[in-house]
């Protein structure tokens, strides 16, 4: 696991920086894909039996959107690779999703926090690419923009609620807010891939939504009586080229192990 | 944990014995409540997406139905528990599901099996409970009725598709099938609080629906190429008395710590 992320200068191109349309398909769909993961680790342990289905239900939201795209992303790079060829045989290199995704789970402040940027920020991508060019990224942005809405209004709620609630649970929430932050500047990162996208009016580049997600952000903290996060030093960075931390090599481990036992079976 | 499984014969009444009819829609909540958590354990390890996403509805479904229950039940006993102080401040004896559903997980196979015949028999109930004299369970049974129905096709498409399949897959669902056996009887005891609850007509008995429940199966395990199990010598029995097995525990641990290292907290 931690090999894939010592790439040295002898070392091949790497996987996802062709900057074709596939690679910036393969982009969204892994962040749902990996997202989805790290929410399913709550089903059993959220603080309230109602917050166990909403998340449960954010994650299926978000499953069913990474698999309309790898579907998609498999049709677009030639290779004919199914949905469950994507999710389940590639390395963790071949992954091009951020790192605010795969970060281990938190308490649940620090999930709210993640959730909260995750979601606006996704929301205003796929806003944008409801009027994309491409038709298919089209019908899957219509889609998604209605269940992101919902998902961003949900971490909204807890952080308005947390941040404005009790002197520990003002305090826990601040703390929270200082773990998401190293990992915000790359959801705003154009990469190739993105950029060839938004040439071509098929794509979005990230860059575009960050004034306007920053200032969302920015809202809801001022609601919650939150400070926004100090800019820290460390900021993660190039997910997109399949560069990954330890806990993505786990995370992988646990959703590809039974595919990978059984090869081509159907059991 | 396990202290609570050796009741001697000093101890109190075992919870869950008066045969009130909260204890019964207790009964009908903790097998879904449970076997939620069961089915969560799937979700990034289901052998494609599709069917993660198909496990993860079902175990929505079933936390739906779990939550309308819990919090009828709540109402009935007239301690006003909440559908959380419920879920996550019972201990392990006053939990009154079938051990069905807190057994250990097993492979793919041992799953469809459960859910066949789990789903099979909630659905023989709720087909009944929908013309119950309790409007409340009437509710709660007829969106109940279509959700297992779903189930159990589900179940039936797995278990036809690996017992007609692949010798291996044929030999697994075999085997799966003997895993599961020795809980299918305990689905079909009449306990103090069904018969006390089909006496009022609000209710339904277990043993009512077990022929048309086995029958069922039956022709599913004929499609499929697959003996029924054999009888097994040992099987569950009293889980409805809070008998509960060492998985359990786990089980519950897992679900209630959050809620129980933070009592009364909105974090």
């Amino acid at each position: 696991m931690s090999a894939s992320t010592v790439a040295g200068p002898s070392s091949p191109p790497p996987p996802g920086t062709s900057g074709t349309l596939a690679d910036y398909v393969l982009g969204l769909a892994d962040d749902a894909l990996v997202y989805t993961q790290r929410l399913g680790e709550w089903v059993a342990d959220a603080p309230a039996i109602e917050e166990d289905m909403a998340l449960g239900n954010i994650a299926l939201d978000l499953l069913g959107q990474a698999r309309s795209l790898l579907t998609y992303a498999g049709s677009l790079d030639g290779t004919g690779r199914s949905e469950d060829d994507l999710a389940y045989l590639r390395d963790e290199r071949e992954f091009r999703s951020v790192h605010l995704v795969e970060m281990e789970r938190g308490d649940f402040g620090v999930e709210m926090a993640r959730l909260l940027w995750f979601s606006t920020t996704r929301l205003a991508i796929m806003q944008r690419l409801a009027r994309s060019e491409d038709e298919t990224l089209r019908g899957v942005a219509g889609k998604a923009v209605k269940e992101l809405a919902y998902h961003r209004d949900h971490a909204r709620n807890w952080v308005v609620r947390l941040g404005d609630g009790t002197e520990e649970s003002h305090r826990r929430m601040q703390e929270a807010l200082a773990v998401v932050e190293p990992y915000v500047t790359e959801l705003f990162v154009d990469d190739h891939a993105a950029v060839a996208a938004a040439g071509s009016g098929a794509g979005v580049r990230p860059s575009e939504v960050e004034d306007e997600v920053r200032s969302y952000v920015e809202g809801v903290l001022a609601e919650a009586t939150l400070r926004p996060a100090d800019p820290s030093r460390w900021t993660a960075r190039d997910g997109r080229r399949g560069i990954h931390s330890r806990p993505m090599g786990y995370l992988l481990a646990e959703m590809q192990h039974i595919a990978r036992s059984h090869p081509g079976a159907t059991w």
